[in-house]
């Protein structure tokens, strides 16, 4: 069972492959950065698209060696997204990643219907792993970053890519929480109904293998202690593995809090796409970015 | 300027007052434990409102002279809610507090028409001061307790107890942030249709002096750097005083993750009553509990 983040990067390591990424419009000083540093461990193999010239220039600004790099002209942040999405489509990558390229941009050309990287009828969504000091293991946290207000269906969906993320990360039986505010079921919160509709599928076998419950709070969702003081029973025990939130509004405040006030440490990686694709904010760490590369390779 | 929670309480000890405590069905060993402590420090004189005879085996087990507190025989825990309530109103007492009795119970007590605690029309809400290692001032959270979904109204009343709870710490001019996942107004939110006429109600002078923006993310919110690589103009500037949330499923996790995973303290208090009312979580740890009748004194 992988419990840090420098753990999934030793994992990765182990498969003695490395893997190719496609950095769409790549003319950004922190994005050839955390490439670079990646390559350096071997992790991977780096293909920049964008504009050549402005490329090699930052390279040479940061004394980074851009023969390490196989490079694509190209004069446009659309074309360079589209370019990087159809080569990982194609095969001449297994992964894409976004430059400076705007967000928007970028996943246009991924849920682009015919030339995108989408599973047909997936669900667009985004798990992250979160590394805290004070938690014993890692933290799954869904969905950070994409989906405002998910609905039932959504809900599912992020349950089902979270599982998936942590078996790859050797949980054989993930603890997952539906968090709220409190364990009470409440009538004011939307989010309450679908989880009694997943914890309903949840006992009757719908999801993998594993031990889901909520609503619950952040404190009977990871504090043991807090568990024994309500005396209230849950499956989830304060050992959660994975934290489900209802909405943006919810999960994005809390994972940027640990980030800031508790040492937090994450890798992320948008789910539903046949191949990995990484959208990083340019305001995480620089190590925050380089486990978003290594984890597209453990997902790869 | 208060800065931390001890110097809140070394405030509150520099007005050289008690406080009286009407605690109501206070035979709880955790309740009496924090009454306890807040006595010997010299801030309050507690009116212990219950069963006799089991507060008294609460403080013989737990060492502490049940002498030092007024005992008032109530036989029935609704019973002695109001009566805390009916002591306080009248004078009898200056700050109301929950012991064992359900929240229910208790807030129904305060929320009494003919004999209640509530400032007429007031909006009952909650606002709590934590203190976080990594962050160098107190942050004012609101409303991490009472409102599941507040509306525009109950938003601005929120705004205006911070900024009222800001100010007895001695910050002229808070700098408040309206919380979500991104300083983008996005039309998922609808939180975000709430800010944008609370900025201008700001712009018009409807608050108390203070600097608002919104929406914010917590990275701009609380974090210079971040404000500095998004190049994002704002007078919040990463050094928010008050973080006011869309909801209670976006603020508990986010204040309980600081709890849990950030060495954070808190005071907290009710707000919206003619006398201070304190709610605890029995969760809390020994220190909040603690700080939260500290604040109540300095908001008395």
């Amino acid at each position: 069972m992988i419990r840090t983040l420098d753990q999934m990067v030793e994992k990765v390591l182990s498969f003695h492959r490395k893997h190719r990424i496609a950095v769409a419009w790549a003319q950004d000083a922190n994005t050839i950065g955390a490439i670079h540093k990646a390559a350096s461990y071997g992790l991977i193999d780096a293909i920049l698209i964008g504009q050549q010239a402005e490329i090699k220039n930052i390279c040479r600004r940061a004394g980074i060696d851009y023969s390490l790099f196989s490079l694509v002209d190209s004069p446009d942040e659309s074309e360079a997204a589209s370019l990087a999405i159809r080569m990982t489509r194609s095969g001449d990558a297994d992964i894409a990643m976004k430059g400076l390229v705007g967000t928007d941009k970028f996943l246009k050309a991924v849920l682009d219907k015919k030339d995108g990287l989408m599973i047909p009828g997936a669900v667009l969504s985004y798990v992250c792993a979160v590394q805290i000091p004070l938690y014993h293991k890692l933290l799954f946290i869904t969905d950070t970053a994409v989906i405002p207000v998910p609905s039932l269906e959504q809900k599912i969906a992020m349950a089902n890519y979270a599982l998936e993320m942590a078996r790859r990360f050797g949980i054989r039986k993930p603890r997952i929480a539906l968090v709220s505010a409190t364990e009470k079921p409440s009538r004011h919160f939307i989010s309450n109904s679908d989880y009694s509709v997943m914890m309903k599928m949840a006992r009757e076998g719908h999801f993998a293998e594993c031990l889901m419950d909520g609503p619950l709070d952040i404190f009977l969702a990871c504090d043991k202690k807090s568990v024994e003081i309500k005396r209230v029973e849950t499956p989830v025990n304060g050992e959660a593995d994975i934290l489900l939130f209802p909405s943006l509004e919810s999960s994005n405040p809390f994972y940027k809090g640990l980030m800031l006030f508790a040492g937090g440490e994450l890798a992320g990686l948008i789910r539903g796409t046949e191949k990995p694709v990484i959208v990083m904010s340019r305001s995480e760490s620089e190590m925050s970015k380089f486990y978003c590369i290594a984890l597209a390779c453990l997902m790869a």
